[in-house]
């Protein structure tokens, strides 16, 4: 279907589920998908972060701006 | 709801209340979530910052360009 | 009120008194908040730079671009 | 045709086939180009991620962020 | 006046004067503003540029690209 | 005409010959001129990458994000 | 006139004159300005390329992306 093929689709799929996000100072924030829209805002519930794969904070909710993400990857 | 999973939705639910806000140059404010608008430019007040973990500075109300921000996390 | 939970309201209510501007750079900007507009764009009258808390210039009438601005704190 | 020579074609064409995606950390990410859109959002499947030329994560589905692609090409 | 309370207004006055501009790069130019637009796109006349505040070149009529002003100060 | 005188005039003459593209990241890419747009994403067919002007990799078909490049040069 | 006071009028009236184009990464091309637009793409004829004050390269046309671009002055 051509509405699956789209980008945003993939992080639709992903609601609800533990996703990897990474920015782009290198940080890791690991937590489930709540939220997300167009600028790739986005909201994890239960995050925590982790740098060189060590966590390194637990943040319950936490709303990162889009503009500062590389990549998001469910678990 | 789908009008509870749009990211703006999670600072709406954290307005009024204490939040941590980090920045890209690695600073965070802690202070109580006063407003935010679309490009995420946000008003803490009772505001100070912190540096690796130390209090620096005690800032009252202070007005945070968007663009500067990484995250806002409620405490 | 809706109108004062606004992030342009707390900027509004600054205007004609001293304010803290910080830019990207790291340098900081004290003075009397005459204009801004939605860009953050700012004018600040009878104003000095500080570097590193010391006072490095006396400027007047300052035009600072809103993209390099990180903070505007009322002093 | 006009149609094919738009640079999103290029893109369009590779749909479905492996693509080797540079980012601006320097890093690569390889799999199969499952969607993008015209901020050049893309979504890889069965995605893994090169440094120097040697696989470094396996990671399924990934999302990439388009403002942080310097360039996709067909493997 | 509303209309004297705009950030561009105090370019305006500025209009025909001497002005410091300042860059990201670190780099002042002074000459007289001739003309700016909403980008802060700036034309400036007799310009002459400055490092550490020596003068280091005379540029005549000098386009500078909005984006990469900091600052414009009359003199 | 006055239809010439636009800079994508430029890189419409310059489609099917070959070009040279630089990058932000210092890298140069030379290859035929397939397609571009508005955002100066640019297709090159044939490519190979030099970096300090020894031949690096051959890409084949390579989509470049247009806000990675510095400039385009007819060979 | 009104309609000689913007920025890109200072522009017009160097079309077809030899300009000198300073790029953000440090870089100066010299040649004849043969287009712009108002994201200030610009190309150049005859352009060769200064680093330092030394001649680097000839290019013949080049094609300058906009957001490169720190300043355009007539020579």
């Amino acid at each position: 279907m051509e509405s699956e093929n789209r980008p945003l689709d993939a992080l639709n799929r992903a609601r609800g589920h533990r996703v990897m996000v990474e920015l782009k100072n290198g940080k890791q924030f690991m937590g489930v998908l709540k939220a997300f829209d167009i600028h790739i805002n986005t909201v994890l519930e239960n995050a925590e972060e982790r740098v060189e794969g060590e966590m390194t904070r637990k943040l319950g909710t936490v709303f990162l701006r889009g503009d500062t993400i590389i990549l998001i990857s469910p678990e």
